[in-house]
């Protein structure tokens, strides 16, 4: 689950629960003093049902009571750490063997936009993670918007699944059929008298490579295949006319 | 760099600006038909610099016509794509191949908030990445906030940051040299009377698609011009005789 202390802004609230819908997210809580401005959020796109169900606590102690892992957030710069330290990378498998255990509730906090989270919060956290940022040498205070920060980690958190989606994978063409192209191929460039004037680019090897280097799909060979066809047509039958005349 | 097509909300372009700077990337371009609202996006925390230096284009294909791979983003959805499609795990890995090539320059497109990035867009593209999400059975149109999308996106290209070798890479053609082979390209299909005969595979984004399928590489550019340019004048000699005959 998510865990947003002291937020100030209520677009970035809402912005943190949509990131959370994109990636399949359901468990918001918010930690805050007083009763958090969640009435703008609430139009934040895709999100109200997540932030409907939001659960409002006054600290992090009470919102993180039931939760068996704790990883804080934290844009590191010049704040010495007292935690271990992980990059989002390597935190987000550790998170995933952590939530693998059916009896696992991992909650990830993000502190105030302005602030992060204080050494008190910080010490409810087993260790802490950090997006890796650019260090630009004028800035002292890296920091990300919250709404972005909360995307990167979550997204972390699916990007790899096991099953690799094959939605719109284009199958490659067969050897063969390559073959077949390559064969209409040559006849052409042999009928425009590029074989001759060329003869360096026309070997066999040559128009190999650089047809296998055209990736062909075994969607688009037909279409290869009518547009060498279309010109082999087109050239022959002007060479009739022409002897014919 | 990324490239912003009809963004609509000058908020966003302010948030995508601050995903690059957090991460370290400096090159936008913004594809709009009117000048862009970037006043107050420029309020942008950290991301003044690069909203200043952004650079506003007419079209995508001239914004992406120095570019050696062009990669469009998509939330999917019910489109049915006509590119290849990868997942953003391992669409990181490829651009990393790519950007190791010292000759190359990378583009990352993303659509407009409302309607994402048009076929006509789509067709300037390699191939098209998308970042996984959670499929909600109620939503049937995916979509993520564009500054979050971004900030996605470029978080995969930092986060493992392992030296990709580039030995055997070739540098790929670059989109201003790949729009005019296609020109050729047309002019020879027109010739042959491929277009009329087969329309449906002889629109201008059809045409594009199938060539950037081709994936031509910098060398082969000037084989390839070679052959259609011989091919063209070919037809044209023998329909000259003809015509003379």
């Amino acid at each position: 689950m998510v865990v947003l202390v002291r937020a100030r802004n209520s677009n970035n609230i809402g912005a943190a629960a949509r990131a959370m819908h994109d990636f399949g997210f359901r468990h918001l809580r918010i930690v805050m003093e007083y009763a958090p401005p969640l009435e703008t959020a609430r139009s934040a796109v895709d999100a109200s049902k997540i932030l409907a169900e939001a659960k409002t606590f006054a600290s992090v102690a009470e919102a993180v009571a039931d939760c068996t892992l704790v990883v804080g957030t934290t844009a590191v710069g010049s704040r010495a750490l007292e935690h271990r330290l992980e990059l989002l990378a390597q935190a987000g498998q550790k998170i995933h063997t952590e939530v693998a255990n059916p009896a696992s509730r991992v909650a990830i906090l993000f502190g105030s936009e302005k602030t992060g989270l204080s050494n008190e919060e910080l010490s409810h956290c087993h260790w802490v993670l950090t997006i890796p940022m650019y260090e630009h040498e004028e800035m002292r205070h890296p920091s990300m918007n919250l709404g972005q920060a909360v995307a990167v980690c979550l997204y972390e958190l699916v990007r790899n699944p096991e099953q690799t989606s094959n939605v719109g994978l284009r199958e490659a063409a067969r050897a063969e059929d390559v073959e077949r192209f390559l064969a209409l191929f040559r006849e052409v460039l042999e009928e425009t008298g590029y074989m001759q004037r060329y003869p360096a680019n026309a070997r066999e090897t040559q128009l190999r490579r650089l047809v296998l280097r055209m990736g062909l799909t075994a969607e688009d060979m037909p279409v290869w295949m009518g547009v060498m066809r279309q010109m082999l047509w087109k050239i022959r039958q002007a060479d009739d006319r022409n002897v014919q005349g």
